[in-house]
């Protein structure tokens, strides 16, 4: 049996190290974990009693179409239900959508330091990946849309950007837009979207009714807190839907999944909360950065990359043996750090700034 | 944007009815549904309880590798941990096999009255589908064999077979086995194995060790009752799972459906009850088919097909009407029946006794 060349060479998916491991390998009764933009403060209430009613029906196939929470998500958007398609977190929606439009030569473009699944679907599709360097850890939407050919299938924008944090403004966006040719998708991952309030800031809601090569990921593993249960979605123009459907794996999302993201959508006061939670956070760990002399790129969700002036896996490698979990491999002197509940953000900067005294600077 | 054309004539998938519409169109109050292969008797409440100690956790993403889960598969099938890997239901590890091993103008073979998802997902990757009509409900396996060319990826084989319900002998599979190039994949479904006693099933796992080119497709959404979780796996040779692990999407397994399956692995009570009533299920049933000159196939999973002598889709209906939801589609004159509780079991009979009488018999 041969698998095909292109996928041979990708690297397989590689287990991080459970929190448990790490607590007895170090001798830790404590672990913070700041690395996968989890929310620190959980999730609705209104999701877990979802899913004790579901409990009783946990032998019953999920509704494949998901109908209840796509018409939910349809209210809550403004969007026809015919416009959103379900997945097993928004990852399979970027699956989905490589494996309807990508197919061998077709090209694709994307930032060179963004979410890895886009590369990754794309390869598996054995695609020609066009990676455009980030202006200052920003989407160089300009350089982008330089780089449209006749083979162009998809563009791939995600914003705010996963790791660096960095957003494109609506002005940015809409110029970009204006100049893709309509038969040229665009993706815009908006996995953190709920974070954020500031005005420049895109919906791209607003953007779809005039932009219909325009495709939306949201998530609940972010700011709703449901990462444990894979509920993400795609909103679109109903012919892109419709033509991504039957791609569709007939059960994708689970019947607790569905319940859950239900019922965490309509607990605006969460969701409220964790907002303002992580503006508060933001700005304590950006005053931190700046009295410690650090650069961070301008964070928008809920997670801060910064330039730690030495190896970013030495820093990393230090705050692990504190207990401490971050991310590092974004590039040499970075790690990525997610904002976590204000307790957490202390420990975070007060293990930083040891770290940075024990950790040699890179000169 | 242009969906690649062979899956713009793909069927999108049709989303069944909820119970609660057909129960407010029709005006009924209790719904049986015996059209899906669920289990009557739900899941083991061990696997309740292991959700519930997930409940504190959904904000955190799942162990992607699903290590507990999996090392407990291993330890209770007798192989390695690297010889498993787990799916969003057993229905994406037919998607993570397709993709990683079928490209346009490949070969693969299948039955001709199977498993929807292997013909499915090798259209999406624009295989060449080779169909092999059934002899009398069941796997012509020698003929199968005969199909294989230069070409050939990827057979697949449904044991039991859905919807049939029939199974390839040990005797059968070992043959075939033996004549099918060992370059050519062969997916042996066994979504409903744990039902099965008879001596002439043959086991899968014994198999493993002499045909590195054989996968083993299981599932917790059948015997163990876990349907709405969506967590099947796959069992073959460690090359195999390495090839096919970069397809697999890093958290594609929610972290209550791990937990669940975990549980549900170890409570051996449960399953042992499930598989004796489905047999007095299948005993009753086929008596009273008997009785009333029906002739279903051979039925060894947790379901049976049988030959209405009318129109399946009419029986369909008037069961509808009554109030039980079964399969029809499989053929002209056929329905598929779950294998319910001995009430449901009983209900389902007395209904078909008179909707019989009501549809008129195709001559």
């Amino acid at each position: 049996m041969q698998v095909k060349p292109n996928i041979a060479n990708l690297p397989a998916y590689k287990p991080g190290k459970p929190v448990e491991d790490v607590k007895r390998e170090l001798g830790l009764t404590e672990i913070i974990k700041l690395a996968s933009n989890e929310n620190p403060f959980g999730c609705s209430p209104k999701a877990k009693e979802a899913i004790e009613r579901e409990l009783s029906g946990l032998s019953i196939y999920p509704d494949g179409a998901g109908v209840t929470l796509t018409n939910a998500l349809a209210k809550k958007h403004g969007v026809n239900a015919d416009q959103i398609i379900l997945g097993d977190g928004s990852d399979e929606i970027i699956l989905m959508l490589a494996r309807a439009y990508l197919s061998p030569g077709d090209e694709t473009i994307m930032a060179d330091l963004t979410f890895s699944q886009y590369k990754h679907n794309a390869q598996v599709e054995n695609a020609v990946i066009v990676e455009v360097p980030m202006a200052n850890g920003k989407h160089d939407l300009p350089a982008m849309a330089a780089r449209v050919t006749a083979k162009t299938k998809i563009i791939w924008v995600c914003n705010p950007n996963n790791p660096t944090g960095t957003i494109v403004t609506k002005n940015e966006l809409v110029a970009f837009l204006d100049q893709v040719p309509q038969n040229v998708m665009v993706v815009l991952d908006e996995a953190y979207c709920e974070y954020i309030e500031d005005p420049t800031y895109p919906d791209g809601l607003e953007l779809l009714p005039k932009y219909p090569n325009l495709v939306l990921l949201r998530t609940f593993s972010k700011i709703f807190g449901l990462a444990a249960l894979r509920v993400g979605y795609g909103i679109a123009s109903a012919d892109i839907i419709n033509d991504v459907n039957p791609i569709r794996p007939p059960f994708n999302t689970s019947r607790v999944g569905q319940a859950a993201a239900a019922a965490a959508l309509e607990d605006e006061a969460f969701i409220a909360y964790c907002r303002e939670q992580n503006k508060k956070g933001l700005q304590f760990l950006n005053a931190a950065f700046a009295e410690m002399g650090l650069t961070p790129f301008p964070a928008y969700g809920n997670f801060i990359m910064v330039d730690v002036k030495r190896s970013g896996y030495d820093v990393y490698d230090a705050l692990l043996r504190r207990g401490i979990i971050v991310r590092a491999g974004f590039g040499a002197n970075y790690i990525r750090i997610t904002v976590g509940s204000q307790e957490q953000n202390e420990k975070v900067i007060t293990a930083l700034k040891s770290v940075l005294q024990e950790v040699e600077v890179k000169v």
